[in-house]
């Protein structure tokens, strides 16, 4: 294991500590809604977005307990919309991070209010961030707002009610980036922006942090294109051929094999290049290396 | 009309108008997204727990347009809980609002979707309410923080959760009254609280406020329970009978309708003393006889 996997998996052992945390406690009426989000919220996975809060909150300068709290609150986001998107009326999927989807286990009403949940305590978590030393709460504000944005009806919810519309439909080019960037992308960008905005970076290191997150975001769901197709379902933790079943559109789709694999190394070497424009960014260049050779 | 009901209409209109603003554009991308948002949203109604939220901050000597957008962010989660609530895994209910439910016209993945990006865009709302003038950026951050405790796993969620795992299932009394305390009381309560601590309020005040709340809200959902027994489908807006077709625990069905009158009576009477502690409080007298003899 080389020191980039080794701090990936310190970050994922922080976080999932912070995560056990933050989560309403077992026991806890209602049991089994509180066992629904925890069932969903601790299946593992990389951590991939709550690591990008931490690492651009000390690229610029700030501890990462500084900003667990945000990382958290993303990360219950994201679970959500993990737990919404494989609902039976959604994508309908049976398998998630290699354990079966929630509504499998506890029934779609359950998920469908684990969900709510998550995203309501995903807000809660981040505001907490103010009572931490150092942290401004002007800034906690802006990355609510901003968070909001992301994640709202012109973010990752765009995102995927494009993608559930456009079942079984050809969509244009400009479309299809619309989904990724969107359903992926946005809630990606949006954690390098928030930890660096809890670091208080300036405006121009924000914009970059942002811009290298829509890159790396699409190069993410460039290779889960190929992984839906080329990959093994113990690895993955998810059933393969899920975008076929269901008719989705994908990079791969549409533009065959070879120029999803020469797009995925164009757009990582832009993204080296872009954040390189800040000192000290060796983690974020490995992190484009990781994303484009993942096989989960 | 008497000017209570006047307060309340002229209320409502600038709710509606804020709701207006607040929501994303008509035709803005994803169209059927944003359609089903303001679909469900300024389909009328009340605006009973905004206009709480207002008149609380009021009565500590802030305007309203100072609070609009807490209010606003209020009721957007409110309208979220119908969409999620009327789902076919839920109470599977078919009209809302005197209108066919948000799945019914848009389908239930667009419903789903549409809850969620409700939710969503009510934080950034409340969040928005630190830019205006004489609004401490504390106070924002103390009001997000509890609007998620009252809608999340132990709010109204875990009201919704319980609500849901006991249908054909006997309950016990507090069990009904937790029922009825998170999933109605927890959303009214916090409306009263906002408004009040976006006034600064001192904390003796805030916590009569959060009572009365309690009590209002206790009295709304024994007032439901008799509606929907007793109610008129075309003044109610919604299906009559819906809690025997979907085997729910009521006040009515556990305590029989004599008994639920005199606990209306009581609990009336007993929210009029509590809110009376505070002074100029003629609203808040007048809407307890308001919820207690409402027809929808």
């Amino acid at each position: 294991m080389n020191s980039f996997e080794k701090r990936l998996i310190e970050n994922a052992h922080l976080i999932n500590d912070a995560l056990d945390n933050h989560l309403p406690e077992i026991g806890l009426r209602p049991e089994k809604l509180h066992e629904a989000m925890r069932y969903s919220t601790l299946a593992g996975g990389k951590r991939l977005r709550p690591t990008l809060v931490i690492e651009a909150a000390k690229l610029f300068g700030l501890s990462y307990e500084k900003v667990l709290p945000t990382a958290c609150g993303i990360e219950m986001i994201y679970t959500y919309s993990l737990i919404h998107d494989d609902l039976p009326s959604m994508d309908n999927d049976d398998l998630r991070r290699g354990k079966p989807t929630c509504h499998k286990v506890f029934g779609e009403a359950m998920a469908i209010l684990a969900g709510d949940a998550l995203l309501t305590e995903a807000f809660s978590c981040i505001a907490k961030n103010a009572y931490i030393d150092g942290i401004s709460p002007k800034a906690v504000l802006e990355v609510i707002e901003k968070t909001a944005l992301a994640c709202g009806s012109q973010g990752m919810v765009a995102g995927q009610a494009i993608d559930i519309l456009s079942v079984n439909n050809d969509i244009d080019e400009e479309t299809l980036y619309y989904i990724s960037n969107q359903k992926t992308g946005a809630l990606i960008s949006l954690s390098l922006w928030a930890g660096a905005r809890l670091a208080e970076a300036p405006t121009k290191e924000l914009e970059i942090m942002l811009d290298f997150g829509k890159k790396i975001g699409l190069l993410f769901q460039l290779v889960d294109d190929i992984l839906d197709v080329t990959g093994d379902v113990e690895i993955l933790g998810k059933p393969v051929g899920s975008d076929a079943k269901n008719a989705k559109n994908t990079f791969l789709r549409y533009y065959g094999y070879d120029k999803t694999r020469q797009m995925m190394d164009e757009i990582a070497r832009d993204a080296k290049i872009l954040i390189s424009k800040i000192d000290n960014v060796d983690f974020f260049i490995k992190m484009v290396d990781f994303i484009l050779t993942r096989r989960s």
